[in-house]
């Protein structure tokens, strides 16, 4: 299977290079990391294995040209380059695959290339680009994989076969959208009170009764913006999210090891698109309004 | 006049002296400043002149005794002092004046010493402390006076003019509550964004559009949570606070600087007892509850 893997950061290199093990034919799209990956290959820390892996590295899509499927792993903060850097990689029959945060990123791929032809997934992992180049798995992965619009098909089960064959625990989701926004029920207060709440770790966060309190309201507003979209997320949910904060300790999320390095949030899919899709159906947020509009204050002028 | 300034940092210090020098016997309770005040007196930076000002300093207030007035400039954070340091002062007849931020001071010292002896009052002044016994006051002095509870009444104007004879520009005011929730509906925006936008000067707010937006919408909450207290706030209060800040620049408020000082801030008075005093009475203020937990979070541990 020819498979073009678009923005190589930690999620979308690891992804890509147990593909390409596995033999697939695979072709990273990269930018910052071009040239060293291009001489000497991605270095892989992999649950402690240290590897040198050589990879088909690419500077423009047009130099790999279409393909079966196209494994979309931008921050979503770069979806504006979609119309650049999809249409060369994209035929008749490509599959189009996005393990990106948030929420909508299958709708903007969707309207640009047909929502029939989008998947999407998530990626439970522990993966980190530690330098150019070099990419660290500390841990076990688990994939959800679901198609962008409606039920599971043949071919959401065949692309999880190739997954697995790549060594992934992959799952089959009946609905993107509810793993989506379950998956916001995490990161809308903890990636998102870790910034606000004063530059904090997870530790920190629970040991505050503000910011737990915070926590559970938010994710309460998510679980209303949510069944007003007709997904139902149970209360037991939300105290998951409680217990699996707890046992992480002084956890660092994503958002704020951006926010750190002065990168880009992706304050947009995480926190203003549920925020869009519950209000404009009725539904009131004003706590992850508020949270919203300081963030985008907080994270603004990133590059 | 026996007067007593209770808590002489830069407004008690300097409405004090004026006090002192239009002919009352005033007492100073210090604590940090008294051995310097009591050995050099107040250093006075008045609009440019400087003069050395000997007062009564005293350590406790046993020294000083009861009082006619009590004027009672604490920051809020250090209103559990109340019981220690006012009983010695107030006998029968004595008027308790407080100067203090926010909601609830006047309550809190109505409960210790019988409301009908409680007047409060709002400074618009821009007076620094800005060394110890080193009280500048950089412009022109606004002093409002109402009674605690109530109307004006005979001694409301007197100690008005008591004021106005020490050189303030002083007005006494209908309802005490009216000008604590007017002056919040800039105290609770700009205050609080300041520090949980980023630890920014009101100029950067402004610039903010999130900000300004969240600004708007914690007002019109004030302005619910004050409607049910019985205060109409028009509209046009809200529009001249913008007006207000746009003026001043970049401008530190005060809770700002206490913030980067690592100082207590009055998240109580400014944030929590007006989104108290509306939820009781069934208003939401959803925006102004996330913008109290945060503050309470990233203004906690400081003495």
């Amino acid at each position: 299977m020819k498979i073009a893997i678009v923005g190589a950061g930690a999620v979308g290199a690891y992804h890509g290079i147990k593909l390409a093990q596995s033999g697939n034919d695979v072709h990273f799209l990269l930018r910052s990391d071009y040239e060293i990956v291009k001489e000497r290959g991605f270095e892989l820390h992999d649950c402690g294995e240290v590897s040198r892996v050589r990879v088909h590295a690419h500077k423009t899509p047009q130099e790999i040209g279409r393909c079966d499927l196209v494994v979309v792993a931008l921050k979503t903060t770069a979806n504006s380059q979609f119309t650049v850097l999809l249409p060369p990689l994209v035929g008749a029959g490509t599959q189009i695959l996005t393990l990106q945060n948030g929420l909508g990123n299958v709708e903007a791929l969707g309207a640009l290339f047909g929502s029939e032809n989008v998947l999407g997934g998530l990626c439970y992992v522990t993966i980190n680009r530690t330098a150019p180049g070099v990419i660290c798995n500390l841990g076990k992965t688990l994939l959800w994989i679901a198609e962008g619009e409606g039920a599971p098909r043949e071919r959401t089960r065949v692309l999880a076969e190739i997954f697995r064959a790549a060594g992934f625990r992959t799952e089959v989701q009946s609905s993107l959208a509810e793993t989506l926004w379950k998956k916001l029920c995490w990161n809308v207060p903890f990636n998102g009170l870790a910034i606000a709440g004063g530059n904090i770790d997870c530790a920190q966060l629970m040991a505050s009764p503000e910011l737990v309190k915070l926590s559970q309201i938010l994710m309460e507003e998510l679980q209303a913006g949510a069944r007003a979209c007709g997904i139902e997320i149970p209360d037991s949910h939300l105290a998951k999210q409680f217990d699996v904060t707890r046992r992480i300790g002084a956890y660092l999320p994503s958002s704020l090891l951006d926010f750190r390095a002065g990168k880009p949030v992706e304050v947009e899919a995480i926190w203003g698109e549920p925020l869009r899709r519950g209000t404009v159906r009725g539904v009131a947020m004003p706590h992850l309004e508020t949270l919203y509009l300081l963030l985008k204050k907080l994270c603004a002028c990133r590059v």
